[in-house]
Parts: structure tokens; sequence; C-alpha cells
């Protein structure tokens, strides 16, 4: 296999369940990525394979392969957004099938790690250990519709318009939007063959189905005791799209769960601290 | 400085505050424990420097010199033990003055939690970086009083008696009960120049103080604002005699805090998970 990074990786295709699915996948073989089970990272809300950070993806690629994917009806992958995360978890898993990897370790970032929650509890088989972070359970704490603070930060305008992340992954305070430039310069640094931004349809569909996970209902949490993978959670300790004490909540039900929270951060505390995060997710994957 | 473990290290005596303190202190020199702050260990409720378990004190001493000590009053120490943390935390700081040490790590485990934090607000001089573990804020959840499973398990009986920090340190899972026998081997294997156990008087006046400590109290936890110094908490998913919540309250209050909890485990997590601990911490304390 070619040795690419996260800049260089060409997107290619496969078909699956009647839809053409975008992916990359790369390693760096030539320093020593010799642990044969993939990380397959699943995105979040409205972003494309684009949206990942580099310092983590060829973090990772260090050690291991990575998989990058987008999902039914999300920029240049075929279909359509499906209104439910179960439908999500089917495609993920059809996708995974097509390209005969029998065995992943699941990454999954706010509804990505809704999406990963349900893709392991589907197919146990194909999960080694679970990471979840800026994510919640089933009918979390403020999970039933976009949180207010998520409601203004996704309705206001920015120019240039990917500044919207700025304030979605990172808090007001100087340290933390001085990581979330750093983020975004990483983000941009892929220059060719990016993703072409999700269509009009994509959001929509996204919310209502952030909405029908949230939606209250009995007993929850209880099926996180079916998820019985080594797994982490990670969250920022002011996260206010997926509020903080979702993660909390995660560890306390889910029967094997480790749970890190970093200092002064929001929704995307991975970017903030990306090499103590790779740190910390290695340890993990490696212990 | 001669090179000890925490084995072999001798029990030292140092005149404070008109108190005769008993301490320890040791460092890997031989493979290089260069870093040249001291980490200062506060003990838990009823505990002597021989509670500590051997996999952390040996595991930090391979980077930095180690410094247990008894407070006040217990085992071999001179004195009375106050019965108020506020009184436990600046007989520590006439310990450290008096051993002329300038600047220290701090870890406070439990009780010793609690004096660590108040010893950092008095003294915030002398700590560079603070790590709590299995312990919480003043009127924690559950901190007025021993909680109902600390009480039972502290009533009961044991054979040999100390036993009874199965009950305490860790869940009734089987392989969280054969990392507490692993945790007992190891902190039984010093056979010379134990401390003598704490007299009758040493309980009462420690309960004394955690009730004063946890009483309920209006704007609690505004206090925390004051510890700048970056701070580590850890603790175990399922802690009955500290409950894990206190460990979340203490990281959403501390202005710079990281928090870890372990899957399994109740208040002794770092002893059940002592390597992942040892790294998870040296991380913090070299990052």
């Amino acid at each position: 296999m070619s040795n690419y990074t996260h800049q260089t990786a060409p997107t290619q295709f496969v078909e699956a369940a009647g839809i053409r699915f975008a992916y990359r996948r790369f390693a760096n073989r030539r320093f020593g990525a010799t642990i044969d089970i993939p990380l397959l990272f699943f995105m979040h809300f409205t972003g494309t394979m684009d949206h990942w950070d580099p310092a983590l993806t060829d973090g990772f690629a260090q050690d291991r392969e990575v998989i990058l994917f987008n999902n039914a009806g999300v920029s240049n992958s075929g279909g359509e957004v499906p209104a439910s995360i179960e439908e999500m978890a089917q495609h993920a898993a059809a996708f995974i099938d097509a390209l005969s990897v029998k065995k992943i370790d699941a990454l999954g970032f706010s509804m990505g790690g809704l999406i990963a929650q349900q893709f392991t509890m589907d197919r146990p088989d194909l999960v080694r250990k679970l990471i979840l972070v800026g994510t919640g359970p089933r009918s979390g704490e403020g999970m039933a519709s976009l949180t207010p603070e998520a409601q203004k930060i996704f309705g206001a305008r920015y120019d240039p318009a990917d500044e919207l992340w700025l304030q979605v992954f990172f808090t007001p305070s100087e340290p933390s939007q001085a990581a979330g430039r750093k983020y975004l310069e990483r983000q941009r640094a892929r220059k060719e063959n990016r993703d072409p931004l999700p269509n009009e349809k994509v959001a929509p569909a996204q919310v209502a189905a952030l909405q029908k996970w949230g939606a209250p209902a009995k007993d929850p949490y209880a099926y996180l005791k079916k998820i019985t993978q080594p797994t982490l959670v990670v969250n920022g300790s002011n996260d206010v799209i997926v509020y903080t004490v979702n993660s909390f909540i995660l560890q306390q039900n889910l029967p094997n769960a480790q749970l890190i929270l970093y200092p002064d951060s929001n929704h995307g505390a991975q970017y903030q601290y990306p090499e103590l995060f790779v740190e910390h997710v290695t340890q993990f994957l490696n212990g």
C-alpha cells in the first residue's frame, strides 16, 4: 500500500447497498504503522472527510491504518441522508463490509458518536474498541433538539464560512480560540481533491435524525449495557453543543468505559489538545 | 542522595510547629529521576505512609523525588490529629517548610485530596500542579457524613484486618477484587520499619474534620475558582466512599482541570490500574 497522508490520500469509491460511498484510507507504513486493525472515523453534523483534523488522522496513522468516509447523501457519496441514526449506522456497516474489513476500532465525534454506538450494537463482531468524542446517550441532557447555544451558533453567518467551527468547537477564551485558528489552518491545508460541501438536504435530515435519537424515552440509558467493548469517552469541560454531562452519563452507564474531560474546552476538545488526545487514544487502543 | 525505594527508604523525622513529623523521601537517581520538583503525597482517612502503593510511589520515583509523610497525630508523628482539614493543611505546610522545599507537585487521595486543596489555596506559591484522587469539593454529594456504604464497610471486621481495603478501594467484580489482592501484596511488601497503626484517637478526629468539610454551605464550590494550578482529577467509575460525581463537580468548577475516570472501579481506582495511572499522571506532570 502506498504511503499516503491526510493531504495526499486519494478519494476512492466503493458501491454498497446501492450507494456509492466516498472514502480515503491511509497509514504511515514507512514508520511502522503495524497495527492491522484500522481506525474508522464517524463524522459530525454537516461535516465531510475534510473536516477531520490532520493532527489526529496523521497522528493515528503513525501506528495504524485510518479510514475516513462520507456517509450516504453527504458530499460526494451517493444516495440520500436518512432521517435516523439507525439507518446511518446500517449504511456505515454496508460500507465497511464492502471494503471486506472484518475488524475495526471506531471513533465517533458528536453525531458520529451516536452512529458509532448504534453501529457497535448492530455489529459487535466488527468493533474491537470504541472512542466516543463530544457525544451523548439516547435522550441525553439537552439532546431532544439542538441546544440553544447550538441554534445560535449554527444560525449565524461567518466570513470566511468555516469560522463557524471556531464557535462550535472552541470556548470563547483566548487560548481556546488560538487553538481553534490553528485547527482551521490544519483543516484547510489539503488543497487538492477536497470534498464538495454538503448540499441543502443534508442538515435538515441530520437534524431530524438527531432529534429522534435525543427524544425523551423510558429508561433511555439501558441500551448502553449492550456495548461491552472497551470504550473511551472524551469531551471538553464546557461542551455547549452536546452538554458535557452527557459524557459523564455515557461513562457511568457503559459497562467498560474510561472518561477523559479536558480543561477550558468546548465541543472540539480533541482539536484543542490534538497531541494529548492522540496520546490518550493511542494508550487506550494499544493498552 | 542515596538510591532508596518504597521498601528501603528510612523513616526520618523533622520538627515543625512543635510537632515531630515522620516522613520518607526517595527517588531513583540512578535511572534518571531528574525532575527537581518533588511529588508530595497526602494520605487518606486512617492511613499511614505504608498504605501507599509501591507501584505508584516507585513508579513516580523513576522520574522525580517522592515525599511521603504522616500528618500530626498519625502513627509515628507527634502531636494530635486536629478536627479540621484547615489545621491538617497548616500542619502539612509547616512540615514542607521545615524541609526547606520551595516547590512541589501535590497528590491527595480521599481525605488527603481535601487537605491538598486547602494546602494549595493557603500556599499557592508552593504548588506547581495538583492531582486529586478519589476526592471531592466542600459540601460535595454525600459528604456531610460517611456514606452509608462507607459506614457499613468501615464498621465491619476483617481477618486479616487489612482486607478492609479490598472493600474500600475495589468493586465487588472479580477483576477488581483480583487487582485488590495484588495491591494488598504490594502494600505488605515493606517488612522492616513499617509505621505503627494509628491510635484510637485518629479516626474520630478525622471523621469530625471530614464532616465539617462536607457540611452543607451556600455556594459551596465557589472556592474552587481560587485553585488556578493545572489540576488532574482521577477517580473510579463507582466510588462508594466519595461518590464519583464529586470528581465531575471538581472538574467542572476548577478553572484548569482534567478529569479521568476509570471503568469498573471504586475509591482506589489508582491501585486497580497502577501502570495506567502512573502513565496518565506522568503525562500530566511532564506536559
